[in-house]
């Protein structure tokens, strides 16, 4: 722990550039009154210093190519280079800077580095930063309509846009019983929708008959999902992840659902909550929609759609198809903080019946009581959500959607895609590799193939191989488990991410597995 | 619906100074490379408009005085306003600020006004405020240590800093079993502390016993508990809202506890968590932590503390000794996003036992496994909270406390509790008011005196009141019902609010009172 790795590699410290425009434009000062009096939003000095801030974010994006995509510090390492405890004195804006140069930026994995192809992307934009900026500049808390009727508003009006762009059904828009809201993350949004199908349930059947409730998804499902069973009290055994294979390239079949829920309908258990994604985490699996909403509606369960990640390529119209079926949802969540270039947080959640998630999760205090809320005009937006308190986040997402306009935001996704497409092929292309299912959205799923024999099928191999590119800096991929095997997971969706990023990052993998094959097996690959 | 009500007053109009300033800096622009490719995070058109959304909040706070405090609109004021779907092809950043001026900033409630009075503060600042956009600038998703070590290594530090600011216990800090993190809310707060406790008991008598489960605190505390306890299916029957009156000043009384407690175990219930709030909503009521905790240890219950609001003030020696006794509590916490100079969302939670969260919260799917995970060297945050994403929130707490300093941030608090003292004084020297409760910390709960024989004891007097205040966009408070009594709230907490903002305020109020006593009952006051 004692001995800090940032300066792991010497092309990775703080480039010069940023070091020096950012630190010449600074100069000490206080944020004080002539009386002495700390001033803390002061119009002038908030101008100057924010300013300031400005630079060095545009410096940073600026060199952003310059650090190790993963950062290569060790754990702990941040304990030795700060103080104990806070200062009793005010510091200077350039001692923050020189800090965040020298000890924050060396621990932060770049997330917006376009050699950033890891989990699933969370995009930055100038619209969505330029969001951010005003939302921390109002700084509202807009729990109720009438604390700041401008943010539940604009976020009801632009929710119903981005409906109307992914073609969402009527009934998911605000004019009627449903309407959108801005989550945090798809974990609160698939956990809202759990408790108020839970209760809607219960209501029913008696709140001791939670133990008889069934939950049904894919092992494929986001652990989101667990996890909100979990904070629900659904009991552990009452998850049903169900088995799936590559046989429907990781997705769920149909008739596996139906019989477990005949199965525990049959010991008198309670089916009330199926979760269909488009997309999976691990591979992009897509789950049969139409054929699940009808099993939901049978059995009169609630069907939650995670479309998280995909869900941004829906607004393409040679992509909508994956989600034909979303008419016997009763919620849809998409991330516009993954690939559709609103800063995070901003998880887009619809619901076909809002009073279902009010009647789950609304409290009504004396405190917040007030006059447009009693008489029932407005939207209460606290009671859509886990959190009292909430962000001005719409605002974000509404500037996106008005600087870049929708043909560019498809331009946008198509763009990504046509560049895993080209990995795709340059994968294909080399006989050592193999595409382990078949690339739908913009994530390809690969591993270097093993020798003959190999005792673990490549699992510690492909490992050894995303540790050595991981470890170079010069890019940052993640993994996942099918199957058994081990696979890399290639996404494009960085937006800075362009056609050089895409082939330089192929450079690098083919390094490194050579090294490997080589080092390792005395092997040169290729079956 | 139609007519959207933000024109109401004259005065109140969008300054030209705001309009004129921002909008000659700004020219049409559009965000592409010269292959028309769109460059969403291109660095120079980055600092171009970023430039130019810095000098628009500066206006905004220059002149956010000239701002109704409440927002004055009519519901669904905006729908009228915006069209009904997203722009095809971008606009401009004209555009934008155009609508933020004429259809935004009217439906914002200015919580950041020196005029703002209501519920609890939501504090802005400038180091807030340059944390919030360095934050957004790097877009980092901190779930897992490895996703960026600074994220998570920083926010252990800054919490490890607080908390020696707060004097919490040792066992709050991350050199033991215990330590702290950032949660979106104090509602998220004690819901994963609620959730914590939930499993640690029914790890001992399984989890089909939830029913008997019960939970205990004051019917003065946050709403938040009951919306947990709903969340975590803790049976509404066994919610205990022990009542309080002025006899304690609203704090919960120990023998009343003790007696709820050893009834429901006489019949078989479980109580495994009392919750304890230091700083009431309703009046900063402040319940008797040492005794409590006395009582929960016996019992073997989790101990919350929620110090939302009055946390804060607890930095100043003078303040602390309100939290003398939370070296039983099994979690503290205290939103730095209210009194704290620290933008929102930032709510700060320690607990003596990290293991409990992690137990209730923690999820290992494939796809985040790392080895720095693997081998327990690290903190992963998104097992502490309920979302798996988290932004990089250390930073701006960070911020706060560098650029101003520990002594700073005391005097901060000290120079709003005088000038709330002062607010209380005008109040006690006005026989037509009268104080309600005894100020603790800048709140000031009290009322216009009702005429004698007055129906129902100047419940729509001061109903009435509150509504003139309100509407007259000069300044804006809220209220609360004590024992049946309609109370107005005061709360200094405003980063802006000086001496002058609260004397006017004042003003304001005696003219509605005086203006309400002759018009309604042609009484002049005073008992």
């Amino acid at each position: 722990m004692s001995d800090p790795s940032f300066s792991y590699h010497s092309s990775f410290l703080l480039p010069s550039a940023l070091a020096c425009i950012t630190l010449a434009n600074s100069s000490i000062f206080y944020f004080y009154s002539r009386e002495n009096v700390l001033r803390p939003m002061d119009a002038e000095q908030l101008r100057e210093h924010a300013h300031k801030m400005v630079d060095f974010i545009a410096d940073y994006y600026k060199t952003i190519e310059t650090f190790p995509v993963l950062s290569q510090v060790q754990p702990g390492y941040l304990q030795d280079l700060l103080p104990d405890s806070a200062p009793n004195q005010p510091e200077s804006l350039e001692a923050i800077f020189d800090d965040v140069c020298s000890k924050i930026i060396p621990g932060v994995t770049h997330w917006q580095s376009p050699n950033y192809f890891a989990y699933y992307p969370s995009n930055s934009s100038i619209a969505g930063f330029l969001g951010e900026m005003l939302s921390a500049g109002f700084n509202i808390v807009g729990f109720s309509w009438i604390s700041s009727p401008a943010a539940t508003e604009l976020e009801v009006i632009v929710l119903d846009w981005l409906a109307k762009l992914l073609k969402l059904p009527e009934q998911f828009l605000s004019s009627g019983q449903g309407g959108g809201v801005i989550q945090g993350t798809a974990s609160e949004a698939v956990l809202v929708a759990l408790l108020a199908a839970r209760d809607r349930v219960l209501r029913t059947i008696g709140k001791s008959s939670i133990g008889k409730l069934v939950v049904y998804a894919s092992d494929q499902t986001h652990a989101a999902l667990q996890k909100a069973c979990q904070i629900a009290g659904i009991h552990t055994e009452n998850y049903r992840l169900l088995k799936t294979d590559c046989s429907t390239n990781f997705a769920l079949c149909p008739d596996v659902v139906s019989k477990a829920i005949s199965d525990d309908i049959s010991v008198g258990l309670i089916p009330f909550f199926l979760c269909a994604t488009i997309g999976t985490t691990s591979s992009t699996a897509v789950d049969p929609l139409s054929a699940l909403g009808k099993i939901a509606k049978e059995n009169d369960m609630w069907l939650h759609v995670d479309a998280a990640y995909a869900g941004s390529a829906c607004i393409c119209p040679e992509y909508r198809h994956y989600i034909d079926g979303v008419e016997d949802a009763d919620s849809f969540n998409m991330n516009a903080h993954k690939w559709f270039l609103t800063n995070f947080d901003c998880s887009t959640l619809w619901v076909k019946d809002q009073s279902a998630l009010v009647q789950s999760l609304s409290t009504n205090p004396e405190y917040l009581k007030n006059k447009a809320s009693q008489t029932n005009t407005v939207v209460d937006y606290k009671d859509w959500q886990i959190p009292l308190g909430r962000r001005f986040r719409s605002l974000k997402l509404w500037m996106v959607l008005r600087l870049y306009g929708s043909e560019n935001l498809q331009s946008y996704i198509r763009n990504h895609i046509k560049l895993a497409e080209q990995f795709e092929e340059l994968v294909v292309a080399d006989r050592r590799f193999e595409v382990v299912v078949p690339r739908k959205f913009s994530l390809v799923c690969f591993r270097l193939l093993p020798p003959p024999n190999d005792q673990d099928n490549g699992y510690k191999l492909n490992c050894d191989l995303l540790e050595a590119v991981n470890s170079s800096g010069k890019l940052f991929m993640s993994h996942t488990v099918l199957s058994g095997k081990f696979i890399l997971r290639f996404v494009v969706g960085a937006p800075l991410t362009e056609e050089r990023h895409v082939k330089e990052a192929w450079n690098v993998l083919q390094d490194k597995a050579a090294a490997l094959l080589e080092d390792e097996v005395g092997w040169v690959g290729g079956l």
